[in-house]
């Protein structure tokens, strides 16, 4: 399996350097061709890593992984050329974060709609998973928490496609939660900006959310 | 210091006995006087409970709990009276939950709004503090989790209305988070259909959101 990265920031690098961490041909693929930064990762991942343009990345991976700004979707879809992604899993990290008013972010789409959404209408072929967008990008590969990281939730339309990010989040350290289809990318992405908020409330940014399971006081209290 | 509650659901009641056995007079409100839930949950409250409307419970209390449908909020002000929540602390439980699917449901005010913005906004006067809308009733109360209880995430404009809130949440067994102002219901709603979904994933409704925090792998993968 060879992986295509779409984006050249924090995340895609991590991402690339976990892949391959793992034995994966990854190539890491930038707007234009010559990025600095694509090529600097490629140096640094000699072997497995290589840089290339979108289109490129897209067309090379199995796997297709979208690490760009999540404001800019249809773009990058275009640019990279849909007929590249037809019947492959595209994890998309992303969160439309819209920063006009400064930090923290608000969301460019919300509502009835969503950045994973919006991927996956301009990939009509392809099988979108939302993924990676709710923690740092410094913990997305092989983290340590006290008692092991916490579920990753995920969502996607294709249960073919989950079942290939769980296995891959597997690799990457963390156990996946499966919140259903891609209209769960509205509750995932709005849950980046939560992120963001305890950030600002704690100063800490080495947080994810996770699940734990409580009993009620006895005698219930519902009655 | 007084307690009004508005809503004779679970949530209300089981919220109305938290109150009660900390000692607080608590009023239950219903929409009409004599509603049969609000007059078993008083009978089971002697002493301190109380039933009445919901302009008696607005009135009564020094600090008032919105605990109806999370759909018809500017509804139930307008119904309880606007003006008696002039200065007062006022604790938003709800969720505007879109059923129109069936379950799981959506969120019918989102985007740029919000069920908590729409409450602060029908009672301009007070100070809507968002709270307990990520986990299940039966939780509300001094529940029991390994380790305990995660924190709360709340939102609200007036800090010390969330001070106020934040010392209620610890005598309900809750340390709280605070996610900024009442803009950040949006993301706390947004949650409550993850944690919805994490419910269907999952077969279990007794969970809540902690965060947790991580260390990257050495070394770093971000480069």
């Amino acid at each position: 399996m060879k992986v295509g990265i779409l984006g050249t920031g924090p995340v895609g690098r991590a991402l690339g350097h976990g892949f391959v961490t793992l034995g994966y041909e990854t190539k890491l693929g930038a707007r234009e061709a010559g990025n600095p930064k694509a090529a600097e990762w490629a140096a640094a991942h000699p072997g497995l890593g290589s840089a290339g343009t979108f289109s490129e990345a897209a067309a090379f991976g199995d796997v297709v992984v979208v690490a760009t700004l999540g404001t800019v979707l249809p773009q990058v879809a275009a640019a990279a050329g849909p007929e590249h992604f037809a019947g492959k899993v595209v994890i998309d990290t992303t969160n439309p974060l819209d920063m006009s008013r400064g930090f923290p972010p608000g969301l460019a789409i919300s509502g009835n709609d969503s950045g994973g959404e919006t991927l996956q209408r301009a990939l009509p072929d392809a099988f979108v998973v939302k993924a990676f967008n709710t923690m740092n990008n410094g913990l997305m590969f092989r983290p340590h928490f006290d008692g092991g990281p916490p579920a990753m939730m995920i969502a996607g339309n294709d249960a073919a496609a989950k079942a290939t990010v769980t296995r891959l989040l597997a690799d990457f350290g963390w156990p996946a939660l499966d919140l259903g289809n891609i209209t769960s990318a509205r509750w995932l992405e709005a849950m980046c900006i939560a992120w963001c908020m305890v950030g600002v409330a704690t100063g800490k940014w080495d947080h994810a959310f996770q699940m734990v399971h409580g009993t009620p006081a006895a005698p219930s209290v519902a009655d």
